[in-house]
């Protein structure tokens, strides 16, 4: 079975450049997402715990199946350890033989970019110039980076309850060529600001940022409110917004619109990919775009991987499903057990 | 993390010997299933498609969670594959991190074997002598062995509708100390016997045993019924028996009731274990557990693995879950990418 380890992923990661990887994952996301009614779908599966949740999020096509193991548990950086980590598996449909497994804390980062990405490519508003980001934790710098593959915005401003985070984003992205403004709120972060993403941690029904900052025409990634009781957003801003969603009966259960009426109307992502400028009615419209991460998006991601280390030094192979010389005979794949006297 | 490759569980398996380990996993899993509803469960998340099922089986207690991915395909012998893959993943309930990760085709037929010696330490009647098999893939080597692990029973009898199939358990099993008749019919298999086992894997509404052919008082697990349209047992015999089930919402769809009212009674085996002689109400009831697989004894089984090969040879590590420094900073773990310059 082959298997990228994190020190490859990230080897694999540096050789071929961060926003690179992110541009072809947002064209990779593109197509499957027109392709939206050949998958086989569902909400994932989670267990929730005192601490946190550990999920399953499968889907398949009509030849992969490909499923992704994640847990959520905002406290553990506490503890040295990190909020999210994952891990994923592709698999033969045919078959239903495993045939790749991956680390996925790593490439999850990159992937949830992507999306952003391709909303920020579907909904951001003409002409964006700047971007704001509430929260700078692990996933902070890969949104910057997705949102300046699709727009070219290197002016970014960001928020966090931590300083030391703004900071550490300042110090990761100056480098790579971004002007960060550290702000000392959220309202001031999203001053001036076209594109805003909120991608914060805590597990509560949290605001923040007030609906009166979000000016109109704005899009708004909601990015962290991704399990029950788990928002982020001013109810008063999705209540005026266009939401836009990725697998509606997911995100009625995970999403900001949990704080909504059942029947509050979203728009499926997928459904707006054929029409440019379909996602406002009018230019002053706000769109939200309520995201928490879908099973086929990693279906995207893992085959991305798969294809692109296949034959080269970044991936290695495991023994870790049995290979019997006879399908039929498992027991004779075991050494002999000891023969009755 | 730690990890048990095919070949580690292959070898851990012959130094500890088969017998051995299937008596323990009994042991372990009367002891999961009399803490029952400490565990939180669902039934299975399969995935279905023409040629077979994928299914992510996933339970937790307050400390642990495990999953199990398995597959089934009834086709793949014809291609020179197992019909039945597996590998499981136990983590850590408090961070959500994955601690284990083992292959378990090896594993699923020593825990499916267990459960049935579960089922016959509790279920079989008084006195039990001779044991029949219909089917006598992948799995029958392993049943015999529970069976005999629990009851001493080694004169047996099996039918298999290839011929073949018969001749290679009775070539595994001749050097243990078994007897073995390979029958002409299903019917001739079962004659005399007290323990019937059913072990065919057809995705198919087939009867494999006529109930003419089932004795008063007799147990028949039934194990090859675990999927929607894939049953084994001829309805009447299910219709007349106590049928006693592992959890209840699964069995309505994966089991041999499936083809029985939605009402029809059924009796969960954790609440039996405290009565001895509770499965009967009378010595001629025949007794039918249904068996579909249950993500609990998947539970059991990695613990008790994880905990049988902790420091020995048998347990390698892979690099599967990443840990950065500091675990806020992600990006930072990855290469520079190139700077602006």
């Amino acid at each position: 079975m082959r298997f990228v380890s994190v020190r490859n992923m990230a080897r694999w990661i540096g050789a071929t450049g961060h926003e690179r990887i992110i541009s072809a994952l947002v064209d990779d996301l593109e197509a499957d997402f027109r392709r939206w009614p050949e998958f086989t779908k569902s909400p994932r599966f989670a267990a929730h715990s005192p601490l946190g949740v550990i999920e399953l999020m499968p889907a398949n096509d009509r030849e992969h199946y490909a499923f992704k193991y994640v847990n959520g548990h905002p406290s553990n950086p506490g503890r040295g350890l990190q909020t999210v980590t994952a891990f994923g598996v592709l698999a033969d449909l045919d078959s239903g033989y495993p045939v790749f497994i991956s680390e996925m804390t790593l490439l999850t980062a990159l992937r949830t970019a992507a999306v952003t990405g391709l909303a920020v490519r579907h909904l951001a508003p003409v002409g964006a110039t700047r971007a704001a980001f509430i929260g700078a934790g692990s996933q902070s710098e890969f949104q910057a980076l997705a949102v300046r593959a699709e727009t070219g915005i290197d002016q970014i401003a960001v928020f966090d309850v931590d300083p030391h985070a703004g900071h550490k984003l300042r110090g990761n992205l100056a480098p790579l060529g971004f002007e960060v403004r550290v702000a000392a709120s959220a309202e001031d972060a999203v001053l001036g600001a076209d594109i805003i993403t909120t991608c914060t941690a805590d597990k509560a029904n949290a605001v923040v940022l007030d609906d009166a900052a979000v000016r109109p025409g704005v899009l708004v990634n909601g990015i962290g409110g991704d399990c029950p009781g788990k928002t982020e957003l001013d109810p008063r801003t999705v209540q005026r917004a266009r939401v836009v969603v990725e697998f509606e009966p997911q995100t009625r259960i995970e999403g900001e619109i949990q704080n909504m009426a059942p029947d509050f109307p979203v728009t499926e992502l997928w459904t707006l990919l054929d029409s440019p400028g379909a996602a406002r009615a009018r230019p002053d419209e706000v769109v939200v775009f309520d995201s928490v991460g879908f099973a086929v998006e990693d279906f995207t991601a893992l085959r991305h991987v798969a294809r692109a280390v296949l034959g080269t030094p970044f991936e290695e192979h495991i023994d870790l499903v049995a290979e019997p010389d006879d399908p039929r005979d498992l027991f004779g794949m075991l050494p002999a057990p000891m023969p009755v006297a």
